[in-house]
């Protein structure tokens, strides 16, 4: 390798080996930059014409090669000269082979450093709109189901064990109450991070007279970092994002894992569509919710670029070091991972059906009423923990006897508590459980039919 | 032991094995909480009362037994009936023995599932408070120092490598600037978690007669959580939490390798008090900096907690799962090392001297003025590439000749480039490097002492 | 603080502050390991006197009173002077307010540096020891019952799908291998740790005439640490023994997640015994896995602190750095955790039982004989992929008839391969689909009685 | 795309939605395991007419197909046919379309799940057996500059601060210990693994007549899985292999930090070649350090994929799940990094030169003989405690007198014990001070040579 083919080789007696070069290149990776790469060299070349430090003809013929450059890659037609350092190398070399010494002057008071940084936060800008575009397709496909079945009852679970009838919409809802968050958690991380860097240069800033508010405003950027060393050394934004992207990877995790039970023999419940399922190559029977169990699967990818980039930045001194450019697998691999999982889980769940006879009649097993008994005989004045430990020896007499608490006779309840009266009868059904719920964000269908309509409002908006 | 020692034990044939209830039991740990469930627990008794569920000198016998079970607990005269699953468990049970049936009606519509999640929030939301307390303290600590030394200069680095020189003062706000990025996360996050799970029940609300709002004003809520199920099966508000102390935690290891870094002999840019630093058993001479290797050590126990958390969660199906019990450990643990690590540092730090001298010496080496000497040529005109080159040229020839910058001829730098005037020697001094900076928030000492001033109004205020 | 209490004080000017050492004390959680540090430090003295650097009556004394120590440590009267560094400190100072000068001989000699690393190798060691031995009694717990279902038959689940008939006692013997391999990979770290470290003293070694290999032969290692840098800066035995931990309780939430799911409604395939099992403060009539599920929730704990461990000792230069006290409640949370899970769990499936009825009706569905009967076409001559369309296409038929594949006659299956005759209906039944079974290792009764008499020789063994 | 694409169509009513299948497939990673797909397909078809399941003739036209097949992939001339789920799935459809219904023979008795683990195990012990090459490759690079600098001195370090003189080979040899249990961990972990899955079936074994044995001896597997479930539900080999790379990493990292540190201007204890650094795009002086960087960095990676892979695994129900596919990447990626890591460095290491000056002239400094004077007094009868005092008030005694511990006369030693003699004076020397060394393992020569010549002979033997 000539020497000169690295931007930086002039005080160096020798040519880096070429071992090295390949090892340290970052050029697969962060050639997913290339766009905001450009764009920000864009920028940049214009700010130096409008502060006289190139000519304005010049920062044109700079932008319009960058643009041609922009094509080249998109057609597949830039050959990227091998082995090279990374985007900005590539794109810097391909621009003077374009303008000769001109393409010299565009890193003018800039360094990789705060270009990359740039680079970074542009990308991340992007992913965290698509994610919150896919956060919210997920949570309209939820909320359709929740209409669709918003008066079918199901057993609600505490510790996988049958606890009280809940509507599945308000199962359902939960799931749209947990992604809200996500998405703020996003909102929240793209606010943070939207400062442009460009201008600290490797960490000092510049004797230049450059404009930084200037680049920061045609990026659209909200401001830019306030300080250039922190400018260079800075990932925040990285680790903020895949610990957000963790959270909403455990929230599909949940999500999975109940598709997965759910579409079991033994529950039942639901039934994923023929085209969102698989099968295997040695089991000719087998329909595997394969799209759930690798969405939950995917879980680990997430968790794993989160302990990787704290693992990177534990104790690195100010301001940028090399192990920094590990930063771009888990940046681009969590945003494509979330991004991906969200879309194909919102697709999957708008083809899978809600059985709602097998939900219902799990729902009206005798167990789930047992709370709803408690609380009929607080509401007759006996002490709460009384009321429970009545319930719970009626619950194994009807154990020992294999009975259901719905068979048993007023005599045999009175036995357990002389407050029982008739009228507990027509408590024992799942649809008047639900109905008799009152407290507030409960799952009774006034509740939860005022949580539908306004989710509906909610999601409506653009975001 | 008694099979009615337990809350919930009239519906089982059996009383629970003595080692099965030791090895669930979480009584160790959530004894932290037992101020939040105290306080929780008289808001609750209030509302029933409110709500007719119970009389008013029944919620007024309650709350003052409890208070009184409170100061039996920060005298450590309660004592706790072992094995005892919760503190839950044991507050309700010492109620019981005070008041008898009366103590059974506390906890009405209510279950240890959103009950142990509204000790959670509350504790959180105090220990959120402390460490952007915390926070402060440390920033302030930075910032004095920063005015202290406001003119000194040091070498700034990338790679650990000299780059440029800059203000010592302006290194030390980047680490005010970091930290207060990890104010606001933990301001949002307990913005976001200030909500009442209480009334949501075991899981699906309640049929009595409830005012959920009544208690999440009483005990300073911002509402309610919105739905039932999501109240009793969220866990984000303690990863959210774990993870904004991982970035904490990440920006102290940074600042603790660089104190362990200069107060080497071969740095020697600090000197740390006699007082916060320790010796050795065998080596006599040794004065250590443990209290910056501890600090940085402590990343690994929040990393940790984060990573146990996030696995925790991981594909638990809805709602309450006996898994979540596993996440008192990580909430305490980093509530108290985070707080504590920033505080200890604070109070070292202001016990820190830095050797100026030693700081200026080494910020007058040659190879810092490069980067000087190359933007010198682009201001007259050479592209930036070129002149890049040309001082790489030139530190080579340094290097060969084991010269500095600073010591060549004009004759010399002119065989570089013509461009070199006698001009270009003023410029290779450190402070006049700092000095000729321009760009916003670089190193050049006006943007530095108007970053203090911001600080210093910003840093005024009350958290 | 009097400044003479710390070891190191003589060099400094100043006492260390309270909080500073507060801060850096480990006692809470060094105090675990004072047994070994005694044992340690007996040898150590035995060999100082063999050795000649103190007298053989020094050594005794010396011994004596450290066995005192001991005492007062297990009956709860040594009075630890507080604020104290750590364990090692402790015991010393105590040993000089029995010994008066002569207690200041101990240490001659050795750091503790090497003494902790001493500590933590001997007490891992232990850990092992009983690890493995918790490991057994699990294994014997699930060999225990594969025996006495071993005829038991029930559906063998991929992706949580019915796939094909298993026998129950195969599918516990899995879990036997499982724990297998842990117990190994257990006993390997234990051999590749027991190497004593003392005498490598602070780092360097030592210029007196001590015998390393009379300490280590005398506390049972199998010889000495061979590089005494490494002495002094390794922690790779914690790692792997975190590593290995982290692989056990991978196992056991395989194994939790099970139980739980066999404990649902919806499965039914075991009976947790009353006593393992316990109930809701709000809900009457829950019988919850709760054991099951915190084992399954304490995975994430050990994770945690495999991450905790692996961040610590990532960049740090040789040879000891504090960060690295930061290891000890890794180290006996994760030893306590593991073993008090195994313990836990296997009492626990000591007290289960399997709802054989409800496996085997399970295991009678239709869809589970899918590949026998593609395997019956590949034996009369239909290549395996034409084989699996056939029954793939069989299997569709079934489902839009709503019927299963035992109630087809001979003619409808041939409208699908002329190859059926009426030998196919024998092989439609769970026995004899498991029965034909011939490969190694397979679910047939004649492969699975072979394992279990396999297992019953490997486990009557000592560990 | 047609249905009849897919090996397990028959049973679907519908194709797989397009959108699944690409989300679902993992071709481009699992393409990295062509070779040992293949080669495990061809010993499964060799077997497959031993046993008389197909014919010798229908063997060998499988085999000569697939090695075309073979050969098409590596010319690049493979057209996979797009979209495709895996490897296996290209391999069987190219084999169909190369040799009609006989290629459909060549999956009888197998599955997808005990031939991905049968890819996996093969790769995974290739790779295990490059990495422990390139461990030796290290190592010897090590021992190479060990034996080079085998006299030079330096500072040892203990909290990075100055402790006791070292020899520079002792602390070189240090990480050739460290690396010998990596590559112990290595083969422990192959050993484990070496066990052909192959037979096992979807999960339950098959009824044909297959001999697993056979295949496992042509594959040179160690003997076969013992549980059909284990086969196909294990990953630990993944695990484990994962968590021995992570430990590699961390020695890397440690190594990589010294060599950031000592090429920095502060230490000056090694010169990087100029082929194996970088400089910067903006600082012409610039030479960094970027491949110690980077290793130190993808430490961040692997602890990542173990992460990934323990999050993965946690709390899956056996047998074989689809998340189970998300552990290509960690695969593939570890072995990759783990691998070239350790050859860069050994490479870099190669092209490195310690200024022997620089670190002899750091190891005079007086502070460093501090122990060396209390096992001094010690000698001469002092009990250690009180000599370690003596020294220390010495240390303060320098320290505000500015003097150095060799500078001082007699008399002023004596004022602090009166045991000083001039025979002090010879051993306030850094070669003096690791020559009187005398324990096993310590930093003494006459140690450290042998420590040299046993590791010539270990590291000369064939991996």
């Amino acid at each position: 390798m000539k020497k000169n083919k690295l931007l930086w080789g002039a005080r160096f007696r020798k040519p880096m080996a070429e071992t090295a070069l390949r090892f340290s290149s970052s050029i697969e990776l962060d050639r997913h930059l290339y766009k905001e790469d450009i764009s920000g060299s864009i920028a940049h070349a214009e700010m130096l014409a409008a502060a006289n430090i190139i000519t304005r003809p010049e920062a044109e013929r700079i932008r319009k090669a960058l643009l041609e450059i922009q094509k080249e890659v998109e057609k597949g037609t830039l050959e990227l000269p091998w082995p090279v350092e990374d985007i900005h190398t590539a794109v810097e070399k391909r621009l003077v082979a374009k303008l000769g010494p001109l393409g010299g002057k565009l890193h003018t008071a800039r360094s990789r450093n705060d270009q990359v940084a740039l680079d970074e936060r542009m990308y991340l800008r992007k992913s965290i709109d698509e994610i919150r575009k896919a956060i919210r397709q997920l949570q309209r496909a939820l909320l359709r189901s929740s209409k669709k079945y918003v008066a079918a009852v199901m057993p609600g679970y505490t510790h996988l064990q049958h606890a009280q009838p809940v509507l599945l919409s308000h199962h359902l809802l939960a799931y749209v109450v947990m992604l809200q968050r996500d998405s703020e958690r996003m909102e929240q991380c793209r606010n943070r991070l939207n400062y442009s860097p460009l201008g600290a240069g490797a960490l000092a800033g510049t004797s230049l007279p450059i404009d930084m508010g200037r680049v920061a405003r045609s990026l659209k950027f909200d401001g830019i970092v306030e300080n250039s060393l922190d400018a260079v050394s800075d990932r925040d934004y990285l680790i903020e994002f895949a610990a957000g992207c963790s959270l909403i990877m455990m929230h599909l995790s949940r999500l999975c894992e109940e598709i997965v039970l759910w579409s079991t023999k033994e529950f039942g419940f639901v039934t994923i569509d023929d085209a969102y399922a698989t099968g295997s190559s040695m089991l000719p029977q087998k329909k595997n919710p394969d799209i759930a169990e690798l969405v939950r699967g995917k879980t680990g990818r997430v968790y794993g670029n989160l302990v990787n980039l704290l693992t990177v930045m534990k104790g690195l001194p100010l301001t940028y070091n090399r192990d920094m450019q590990e930063d771009k697998l888990p940046l681009i691999d969590t945003a494509h991972t979330v991004q991906s999982s969200l879309r194909m889980l919102a697709e999957m769940f708008s083809h899978t059906r809600f059985n709602v006879n097998e939900c219902e009649s799990r729902a009206a097993t005798g167990d789930l009423f047992a709370a709803d008994i408690a609380e009929y005989l607080v509401a007759r004045g006996v002490p709460f923990r009384k009321a429970h430990q009545a319930v719970g020896k009626l619950v194994q007499f009807c154990e020992r006897g294999r009975k259901s608490l719905p068979d048993l006779s007023l005599a045999e309840l009175r036995r357990f508590s002389p407050k029982f009266q008739s009228d507990i009868f027509p408590l024992l059904n799942p649809r008047t459980s639900v109905s008799r719920k009152r407290s507030a964000g409960s799952t009774s269908p006034v509740e939860v039919r005022k949580q539908i309509r306004a989710w509906e409002r909610r999601l409506a908006s653009r975001i």
